[in-house]
């Protein structure tokens, strides 16, 4: 077993020990980690073998023996001090309530998030928490707004407000276009919708000509670039606004890093805000068909919202974005390979987002 | 007068405008618009002599041509939908009323702010604010802290919750040396205190010791160099996290993807949160005896918290920081040069954080 003896200077250990020391529900930690979902797995699994971590009725919970190397490697529990009357976002809704009862009426029957797309929707509030932040930062009256992905209906919801002077939606699944135009139609929401695959080039006709965007991309490099690279394409070169979620938990810090490194080298944008936890997910429906359940680490499902992103805003100052075709799956990179890897090693199987990843050794 | 006539596409324009749409005070606006404080009054003064905007009884207002242009701009005012219970910073400091009060009692008597070293220091809450956002990520309980420049006094409120293993200030300032080293001394608050200037090179030994830093540097290039590169320096090469405030009423969005830039690609380190308008800071004493009280643009004097930063928290991944002697004075750049140039044409007086900028035509 000393081929996989625990490197006490590394911080996913010590991450992953505070999660454990804060929450004994796998989805928990696995949202206050800053680990991606596999990377925690691996680590509690390991964890579990040297004897620092056991499950107990799909808890898991600190050995003594775990409980004296947290002491050791200094690590603390992570303490709730989060505003409870906004969760910590910091924005309310209160101003749109009307709007999202209004919302909620016209999108009864919506399509059910499905992997082909790698969708997962945010929660009505999130939607309209979305609009509060831009609003309060005068991005969303008269403005002409481009949305990259709706699975969110996120332009049904600016729509109802009546605030912006345009609302264009690019998605790639016909139920949602269908959808969308359809309730755009039926209740006069004035929303352009076009099927459109992002990894295509945009019409040179959009350069420059949106204010803002809002987006929610898969979270891969190169997803990354075909989406806000794309939108920032898209907004007006200098204070155009971009609004979009990247979790923790399908990427990791080293993601964010060069996802960061993009956009400030690459994009020529600045980032104005980065909010933990904003944006909030609807468990899909999917989740007890897939491996999660059978996984050897927990048997029981998420009880709780537990899938959240940082919202990120950034501004154009003249930046260019980029407009390339791109031919390969934006849905998969290297980083979830060498997750799989590890859960080869371990025999484990789990599900991230969906997927059905299921692997033996 | 068309030497200065209005760019419409110049984004400055627009965020002033949405700005005075909000609010009538020159503070409110200066807080809100993300330009500089020279930026807002130069802009202000041009749409003034352009009939946009007038000045009555201190109050900045659109005129009806104002209006009409805010409008052919589609501008729009901002809107406040911050959680009133927690101002918008997500987090509470509900937990610390105790330490709060302690650290008021430690603290009477405080050396005031001067603007030898840029001083002017956060409200008490901040303090506790920046330590309730800090503990709800793991970063103060059994932690090695380094805190570089403490006007704030936060290594008082740190070491009344008697959280940390160990509390280190770097400050250039004698009396706040002798004053935390003598509250040190008299409340057995174990805070090691050591004069020292930021330009100077970082003992060798202190590479990669801490586990965390708190900062709050002056706004230049050079000084964040100094602060934020030394400290990451001093913080262990991974997993170490850093917190520090910079405005956007001293520096401007282009020169925020500057410093973003020397993070990502010079200091190796990843951006987790920025929250807007986090640290608020306690109007400095020598306000009113500045050119800003004599500026043609309104003789009123903050009628309350106007001075505010975004909190950045960064982490380290294979980070490396900065510790190189600088000779320059860190205190000023071009930026401000620049802004001095406007002011020079306008025949305007005005201070910024209190440094005495009175210039004649």
């Amino acid at each position: 077993m000393t081929f996989f003896d625990i490197d006490k200077n590394d911080y996913k250990i010590s991450a992953v020990l505070s999660s454990i020391l804060t929450s004994d529900d796998l989805y928990k930690i696995v949202s206050t980690s800053f680990l991606p979902f596999l990377e925690n797995c691996k680590i509690i699994d390991l964890l579990i073998r040297k004897g620092f971590v056991k499950v107990d009725n799909n808890r898991i919970l600190l050995t003594s023996k775990g409980y004296e190397l947290a002491k050791e490697l200094r690590v603390a529990g992570l303490v709730d001090n989060y505003c409870k009357n906004c969760s910590g976002k910091g924005y309310v809704v209160d101003r749109y309530k009307e709007y999202l009862k209004r919302f909620e009426e016209i999108t009864q029957g919506r399509p059910e998030a499905i992997q082909d797309y790698d969708q997962g929707y945010v929660t009505p509030i999130t939607n309209f928490l979305r609009i509060s932040f831009a609003e309060s930062r005068g991005d969303i009256k008269n403005k002409k707004i481009l949305i990259m992905g709706d699975d969110d209906l996120l332009s049904i919801a600016l729509a109802v407000t009546n605030l912006p002077l345009e609302i264009q939606v690019f998605e790639i699944d016909e139920r949602l276009v269908s959808f969308i135009k359809e309730k755009s139609r039926k209740y006069s929401l004035n929303i352009n919708v076009t099927r459109f695959d992002l990894r295509e080039k945009m019409p040179a006709s959009l350069d420059s000509y949106f204010d803002l965007f809002f987006s929610d991309p898969p979270e891969t490099i190169d997803a990354f670039k075909s989406f806000i690279g794309k939108g920032i394409f898209a907004l007006k070169k200098t204070g155009g606004a971009g609004y979009f979620g990247i979790t923790l938990i399908d990427a990791s810090l080293n993601k964010w890093k060069d996802l960061q490194r993009i956009m400030l080298n690459d994009f020529g944008v600045v980032i104005t805000d980065m909010i933990h936890d904003f944006n909030e997910y609807v468990n899909w429906e999917y989740h007890d068909t897939t491996p999660a359940y059978e996984s050897a680490i927990v048997k029981a499902k998420p009880s709780h919202i537990w899938y959240k992103s940082t919202i990120y805003r950034i501004q154009t100052l003249n930046s260019k974005g980029f407009n390339e075709k791109l031919d390969t799956d934006i849905l998969q990179d290297e980083e979830n390979a060498t997750s799989w890897f590890f859960l080869l090693i371990f025999n484990k199987s789990i599900s991230l987002r969906g997927k059905k990843w299921k692997l033996h050794w």
